[in-house]
């Protein structure tokens, strides 16, 4: 089966959404790599998030917020969306 | 190109998501079809969200509560996630 991919066109939900990735991680000196691993997501998937090139799903939304301890609408929140 | 599913296992966030969307629309006396058309989703997609057996993307989400007057945040809160 093709990997399945949820491209799309830049959105500014989605890169409010990646900057505020970018932003709260760099807040707790993690690199993209090891929030990755604590959220459990692809490490290329999450390059791709942070750069607002994705549609993240609720779940992987979820998990990102967890991994930088909060939740995912006080994320949501910082990210303005 | 065979159309994409998102199915998954189901999940209490994405139950807690789809019980909080139909709260909401019951409470603004909205039928499923008639958010699913003000939210622009497929009608049979927002069925499945609902019920929590989809993995709903941020951009969905971002129009399930605009269609319903909130913030995505601000929505995502109502439903404890």
């Amino acid at each position: 089966m093709p990997r399945v991919s949820s491209k799309v066109d830049i959105n500014g939900d989605l890169v409010a959404f990646g900057q505020a990735v970018r932003a709260c991680r760099k807040e707790m000196d993690l690199s993209q790599e090891a929030l990755a691993d604590l959220a459990e997501i692809d490490r290329s998937h999450m390059g791709k998030i942070e750069r607002g090139e994705r549609n993240v799903t609720l779940l992987n939304v979820v998990r990102i917020a967890r991994a930088l301890g909060l939740e995912a609408s006080d994320f949501l929140r910082a990210a303005g969306i």
